[in-house]
């Protein structure tokens, strides 16, 4: 697009609407402009038909009275939103995965919002099913896949998008299996072990035979889709320890049973432990179980840990030599946009020793934001060679709910679920399709797909758009947990309190809890943590007038092993009171907002930070915390 | 709510944008006035903040450029929206099911979406998922179900919906086998047979001793849920033949297998037959093959036919005193709304003696409106009797995509679906909640539930409000049914045609076709009518300067058996070119609109739409149709 090759340089100050409303003449007035242009173009529709609505009915009292009724309830949600609505927009909130949405995505929902737009068929989207096909395109360009090969389209959120991805691996499995049924001649001298471990593009290829033979029908009811599950046949599915609820969820949903998903431990990083999964692999194969499927982990949603994807991949190559396979699905929900840090402005992996430089350049980083470690840039960097990866654009995507993705490598794929006959695409992706027949979902707005299709082109998906907005939240984050990691002792009303944050951030959560000094009770600072939560948060009220928003998490033995020992440790807290409480409660900050230090200084933000702090533990104490 | 009481009517032509635009100002003012309310809250939150985006940053060329590019991009979508985009809010269209929707759901919607909730947690959401409590109560109550017990959210689509209550009968059915191995005692004598046809309310009563025992995860480990799905033990999905691709994907994802699904048979009026639904059950009894479940539907979407519920209902109680029984679910996805125009204006259903009286004076009907047929009438009173129901405000709900909605009779229910230890309902249904404990989905937008809640708020869920609503689309749907069918042979280039209507609506509704006196040939009548299609779609291009949009679909005896033949008849086709072709191809229009007579009288809209068709033929045949 010109526009594109024109501007060089997007500015981020003016994606949004902004913590003070800065922007609000430009976005009141391109929303009135898009709705001149929806009632216009309504009015321009025959122009010969008479009114529905004349004006005689609009002087009716019942009419008055239900334009009346319509304002009233309006000024009600309004009350309610403002009374109780979390500020995302302020750099004063760092809790979830929030911040301001883009001004161009906003508006684009709002517009397109009127039109009404239905994705589940292209005959009620004509203009919007293009829009998301356009967007899934962009989100495999963007991941490293082959765009001309590749599928992408966008769910409700990235529960549905990973749910889409163990239905793709479930069905997979099952179809080796099923061609020996149907045509035992095209796997001839491979054993059920055999069928079991067929890696994933050896499958599509032998679907390929199947297609041509006129036999895909009779295969795809041979196979799970028509039978239905059987009794965990398929295998485990391997799903980070920290792992998210959505993978309980899909593997009941799915009807594979929670039963049949087996936990993989993380290391002292948060990250999947290669060594465990290797062992879990290897106990599994002796026992002849199948894995159906290995979930990595791009930015967890507890404290932003990137899985060493690039390990995984080597693994599975490695495996696969011993003949062992299974499918790779990255669940990239939360860190998936960050790629974009990595790309230069042709969309090319930025070289390892360059990146510095770029990041410098382009993002303002300081000698002193030592970001990413090699491991992060490796995983990243090898997303490209797992099967799937779900991607929500309402994350660090900064669109509004509800919108996620997921992006599949080989397009072919697309025959597992549909109850199509053979798949339509025909010379590129951009012809109409029914996206109900490829989808989990059915309806689904438009407008979502606008949303996201707009932010694609005004932010570019690289280091010059997505990878400099999101790094700037990086580069806050890494701040944020270095002040955190140098805060001294300090004295609310003459007791002392420490202040340790958790791992070094992968990409942009900091985790993070206090102690008071000389305590060794887990419990007690588990205790003084949740009050102070609850002091920056919904739960002491509206947080309308905090000074301060965060979240929380507790990190327990059975989600993380031992990983939280070190982190206890720091705060004074021995390895026999972990082993006997089990749990650590902390506060969590993601840090999407990119204006951490724009009101002031980041100093003086971290000054302020530390003093509503402290005052928070004053309010603790005087409420008779001891 | 006070404004409730105090307005008496809902004027109709004050609920929309209109199709002229009509209440234009009204809109633009509401939203401007409720955005400057979000601008401004933005700014009083820490007044004492300063800016972050500084009006230095704002004359900045980069920053000046960025602005610009948001505008290009925009300017980009509008083009593209105004170009190809199909005019819902016109009556010229009449074909999905889709018109203008509310102008107070637009506006909440919108609204709400600068604050950006997250309905996955009340954490994200503190306003919305209260709303969302409420809305779906609001459907509980107008379905018939106890508010007090039953449950309802909002899910995206009518798709999601049924695959909801798909996961909870399949899991249901597995709990007393479940409960016989973890505590034997609570089934003691009872066969596997008579633990596989245990009525829903008996196995939530079981469930409830289960919990009392605190065995419920251990339970649940060994129900589906844990366990995984196991090759068909469950039984079989009896949906009707007309089925929505919903099902298929349904059995697909939840694990049950696309063989497990049984069609059953539609009568001539397109309603599930139920002397062949009576007859599938006994054949499958007889083989001892449990029922999983089955699907009603009330309002199919191709013919808007009603399912014939209560006789369903009485089914089930009649094969309960056999010891057979099953989950029943009700597909009311399109048709659910409709329950309001048999709700007087305190919420009771009124007699059938009353509905007449009540129709003409609410609704305008006059006496040769004569809708509802007795059976329709008993359908919709029968829902409550169902488990679940799924219903869509982004249907007849008039709400914006993306909006479905599932209701369940007993919310004990949940305990089936959740991962949590026990459902945490405490005194009534407002207290705050985790809904994606509870759904099938995670991250949804909080702007939807506002939409639904703003939309129940102004137009009151009875006939005083949705049903007048809904009913004047019915009052178009029958009119043009009658017209359909009185209209006699016309010419259109010296040949002559007939247009012939299906059946009779069972609410809004119409399906027809057109044919040449004289034609014999159904594949050749099809052509003609798959050519009126094209030249009334987007198929010939964008549909802005059409005269008449309408959809079409094609009935074949794989999915309607002989129910087409009467109206193939009718129209000159033999039952021998009937059983040649095997499919029916029609015209289909979906009346939502409430404005059909609005912009002249109906007698001039009819003519209108006969002088299209007219037109359309002539072009037709000047392509060469022979």
């Amino acid at each position: 697009m010109e526009g594109e090759k024109l501007m060089k340089k997007v500015d981020i100050e003016a994606l949004f609407i902004g913590p003070k409303s800065e922007n609000q003449k430009f976005f009141k007035e391109t929303l009135n402009f898009m709705i001149d242009e929806h009632t216009h173009w309504r009015r321009d529709f025959h122009p010969d038909d008479k009114a529905a609505i004349s004006l005689h009915d609009q002087y009716r009292k019942d009419f008055v009275e239900t334009l009346q009724r319509t304002q009233e309830v309006l000024l009600e949600l309004s009350s309610k939103l403002r009374t109780s609505s979390i500020p995302w927009f302020s750099p004063r909130y760092l809790g979830h995965m929030n911040s301001d949405t883009l001004m161009v995505s906003n508006l684009a929902y709002m517009a397109t919002l009127l039109y009404n737009p239905n994705n589940c068929a292209y005959e009620a989207s004509p203009v919007t099913t293009a829009l998301e096909i356009e967007a899934g395109r962009d989100l495999a360009q963007m991941l490293g896949y082959d765009p001309e090969k590749a599928w992408g389209h966008i769910t409700s959120g990235g529960t549905v998008a990973n749910y889409e991805a163990v239905w793709v691996a479930r069905n997979l499995k099952s179809i080796p299996l099923a061609i020996k049924e149907v045509k035992p001649k095209l796997v001839a001298g491979l054993s059920d072990w055999q069928l079991l471990n067929m890696p994933v593009k050896k499958i599509l290829d032998l679907l390929d035979h199947i297609k041509a033979a006129g036999l895909m029908d009779q295969v795809r009811d041979h196979s799970v889709k028509g039978m239905g599950v059987n009794d965990g046949q398929l295998g485990k599915l391997l799903v980070p320890q920290s792992k998210h609820l959505c993978w309980i969820k899909a593997a009941d949903i799915l009807g594979i049973g929670k039963n049949n998903l087996v936990s993989v431990q993380v290391d002292d990083n948060f990250r999947t432990d290669l060594k465990h999964l290797k062992d879990t692999i290897d106990r599994l194969v002796k026992k002849k179980v199948p894995i159906l499927g290995v979930m990595s982990v791009v930015g967890s949603t507890e404290e932003g840990a990137v899985d060493k994807v690039h390990e995984v991949v080597k693994l599975r190559d490695k495996y696969e030599k011993e003949g062992i396979s299974f499918y790779l699905h990255v669940d990239a929900a939360y860190g998936g946009y960050s790629r974009t840090a990595f790309l230069d402005e042709d969309n090319k992996f930025i070289p390892y020793h360059r990146l510095k430089t770029k990041l410098t350049k382009e993002c303002g980083f300081e000698r002193k934001i030592d970001w990413p470690p090699r491991e992060v840039y490796n995983a990243f960097k090898a997303m490209s060679h797992a099967d799937s990866i779900t991607i929500d654009p309402h994350k660090m995507g900064y669109v509004p709910y509800a919108a996620g993705a997921v992006v599949m490598k080989d397009r072919r794929i697309l025959d597992l679920i549909t109850y199509f006959a053979a798949y339509i695409f025909e010379g590129g992706d951009n012809n109409p399709m029914l996206l109900g027949a490829y989808i989990l979902e059915g309806s689904k707005a438009g407008a979502t797909a606008a949303s996201v299709w707009a932010a694609h082109r005004v932010v570019p998906l690289n280091i010059t758009g997505y990878g400099k907005l999101i790094a700037k939240g990086i580069k806050g984050a890494i701040s944020f947990h270095r002040s955190l990691g140098a805060q001294k002792p300090f004295a609310v009303d003459g007791r002392r309190f420490i202040v340790m944050p958790l791992t070094k951030p992968d990409f942009n959560i900091v985790d993070f809890a206090f102690n008071e000094v000389g305590n060794t009770s887990l419990s007690k600072m588990n205790d003084l943590n949740q009050k102070l939560y609850e002091q920056c948060s919904y739960s002491s009220g509206p947080v309308y007038k905090d000074d301060f928003i965060t979240s929380k998490t507790s990190l327990d033995t059975d989600s993380y092993g031992n990983a939280p020992l070190k982190f206890v440790e720091k705060l004074g807290i021995t390895k026999y009171e972990w082993e006997k409480t089990k749990s650590v409660y902390v506060l969590r900050s993601c840090v999407l907002t990119p204006f951490l230090d724009r009101h002031s200084t980041y100093d003086e933000y971290w000054a302020n930070f530390m003093n509503t702090m402290k005052s928070k533990l004053d309010v603790i104490i005087k409420n008779g915390w001891k």
